[in-house]
């Protein structure tokens, strides 16, 4: 007998899941009308779910519990939505879900990276869709586009800003000179930065939006540990500044993955490094909490992506459209031929890292002021094979501060770059932490 | 039992239908494992089929023809491609195939805008899929997105450059002052433009997208017709130099679709215009032949999308997920629930069209440089109810010379801007064509 009914139970009721909750009963006419089939929110799952559902108005239908283990157990239940966010419970949520061949929407950029080989294979087992489009760019449909839209042909690089807490200190930084750190408290006031920022101010968060779009690149799982990985920490307003004027670049934190088709084995350039972009580069126009995306494809060309990377209602949005291909593919069923092309591929050995190609790096070091000391930070770049085309000594302050030394290398290997800045960070001439940045070829 | 192939044919082998026809012959292996079925090349038809397949190598298994009736009677076909162009052959061809409840993909912006309600309507019937992915804005995944990506939110606005041969021109313009008849000349050279270029410069091209966009947008046909219309005849380099130095702003053509939901019934703003964009606006960063298009959704909020508008490959990209697209909904059969919400909307009564939102326009006359000219120009306009924020006259340049003249008006409904600019063009003083540009709000 043909179903008539499609059940989704919603995990997690925060920011986001509040948000979904309340869009998917109030355009549930509208959804089933589109779908040809009732679409149902049959659960919502979270500690406060009995007050959230209150306060959300949503109908007795609508069951509530503080445990998503009713809800996954109930057979009328058919798409679970995993907005919980972390790791251990999400996982547990998210298998139990696959493996009794219900279809799982996720926002978990974490979960995915950490565990995709588990999850994309549990899903190809029982054939249960698997949609992450809120993952990766908040409300832009990357995740469409790359698996959909660009499904026959052959995508070869994907650069993204995928962060707004550091994109919003550095535009902080370019635009208003704010120290790094009185920008970071400015982002936390605003919301735009959590209470431990760490995560974001590292690159780690992006490494694992990076680790997502690159297990899709390369069609195998990209853990977030091979993603090389570089944050915000250690630039200062001086270095944009420096930049802009003299180099008319400015700094974006950029994700890389890029498949690099050389051997016989596709191999994947992965990394999250603050990047100097020119300054009419489209990645370079994105401002705010903005996300962006540049996407090479083999026919398509350069295409680029653009729109709020977060918030409750894009990152809704998003959750909505995939409960809506989710509830298609169940009406459908698990054996639809067809399915394959649908399900993110996964299995096999990791993919394996390329080295990044090699870029001119901008390098700040601060010095004491002593005769010989440019000399000394030249020579040993060049004793480690790094050779230099520009070098700047801004005025000395007086008295014995230290002055920031400037150098552009040519193009280098990072692991080069790495060698040879860390033997200068050493250098007895030169103090405190210095900045890097990456010039985008 | 169930379906192991999909046959498809691909009816026109003009430069986009050759490139398609070569990577499907090339992906084949690639596109069926993805599908879980064989994806098979069954024929091509064009009047050099047969020479047409030859250079490109495609296999004996791929038959030809020069009669597109033979390919669709064949009962192998599942999936027919049309890229003749124009609009009789064409719509012939499509009309066939979805009545024999065969797949249709399409790049034929003019027949989709003209047949939006018989086609939709036609697939409805047989539940044939039907998609045109490079209809609008080529290698963009600007329809899929639409459709799925935002199929759960509510999209309120569609602006786009969406027709290559005016922007290259514009762009020429302004980078480099050409005079309009030269760039066109330039842009026939380069192949940017036709022969006879009247559809692009006068906006029917950007139209009929505009129209797709629109019917989109409402759920019902927007005939091309309904679309207000302004081409870039008239503009000179001296009018997008002075915007750009006085106001800070620069002319793209823009297509414009935007639901108004005030009223019982929802109406539609849509219209193609030579707009003012601020130099940062988004859409004024767009360069060369590409297009951009800008979509404005109640939770996604503003998304921006960026690439080739045209090209062998990027038309064929898109043509090609259509083609995936196409075959996994064959293979789920005609009945398979849920694909209501895959078919685009169309029926009942064709779209209202509501009034275009009141705009401040850039005005430039041309004028003998007489006495008192001014004030009777901006009388006339006074008189006929437009209000002006700003007015200059060019240095007369001695002699008898006609002086610009240029205005830029507070915001009006556009009717009385039109009407009030054709008063003006028949006063005595005025001479030649005159340039009238949108200001985007």
């Amino acid at each position: 007998m043909q179903k008539k009914t499609v059940g989704v139970a919603l995990c997690g009721l925060g920011t986001v899941g509040r948000e979904a909750a309340r869009l998917l009963w109030a355009g549930r006419a509208r959804f089933s009308a589109r779908l040809g089939a009732e679409l149902r929110l049959a659960w919502v799952c979270d500690r406060q779910a009995a007050r959230e559902a209150r306060a959300l108005g949503l109908g007795a239908s609508v069951r509530r519990s503080a445990d998503w283990r009713q809800a996954v157990s109930d057979p009328s239940v058919d798409i679970v939505v995993e907005l919980f966010g972390g790791h251990d419970e999400p996982r547990r949520l998210v298998r139990a879900a696959l493996a009794a061949g219900k279809g799982v929407v996720t926002a978990n950029k974490l979960l995915l990276s950490r565990r995709w080989d588990e999850l994309t294979g549990a899903a190809r087992r029982t054939g249960a869709p698997l949609h992450f489009e809120a993952a990766v760019a908040g409300g832009i449909p990357i995740i469409r586009s790359l698996r959909d839209g660009l499904a026959a042909d052959r995508v070869d690089e994907v650069h993204g800003i995928l962060n707004g807490t550091t994109h919003f200190i550095l535009t902080a930084m370019a635009h208003a000179c704010t120290p790094f750190a009185e920008a970071v408290r400015e982002a936390q006031r605003l919301g735009y930065a959590e209470k431990d920022p760490t995560l974001d101010l590292d690159g780690t968060d992006a490494a694992h939006k990076v680790a997502v779009l690159g297990s899709l690149l390369a069609g195998r799982w990209l853990p977030p540990g091979s993603v090389a990985r570089q944050g915000i920490t250690g630039i200062e307003p001086g270095d944009i500044a420096w930049c802009v004027a003299e180099l008319k670049r400015t700094v974006r934190l950029v994700g890389t993955a890029a498949v690099r088709r050389r051997g016989p084995r596709p191999l994947l350039e992965a990394h999250v490094r603050p990047t100097l972009l020119p300054l009419l580069h489209h990645l370079a126009g994105v401002h705010g909490g903005h996300n962006a995306l540049l996407v090479r494809a083999a026919s398509a060309g350069v295409l680029m992506f653009y729109g709020a990377g977060a918030g409750a209602g894009p990152t809704a949005s998003a959750v909505l459209a995939d409960v809506l291909a989710a509830a298609a593919e169940v009406l459908s069923g698990p054996d639809a031929p067809g399915r394959a092309g649908s399900l993110p591929q996964g299995g096999g050995a990791p993919c394996l890292t390329a080295p990044e190609a090699p870029a001119a790096h901008y390098l700040r070091f601060m010095v004491k002021d002593v005769p010989g000391a440019l000399a000394r930070i030249a020579g040993t770049l060049g004793r480690l094979g790094v050779s230099i085309a520009r070098v700047h000594q801004d005025d000395p302050p007086g008295g014995s501060k230290p002055v920031p030394v400037r150098l552009v290398t040519h193009a280098a290997p990072r692991a080069l770059i790495d060698r040879a800045r860390g033997a200068v960070a050493a250098l007895p001439i030169v103090t405190g932490p210095h900045a890097c940045l990456r010039l985008w070829p």
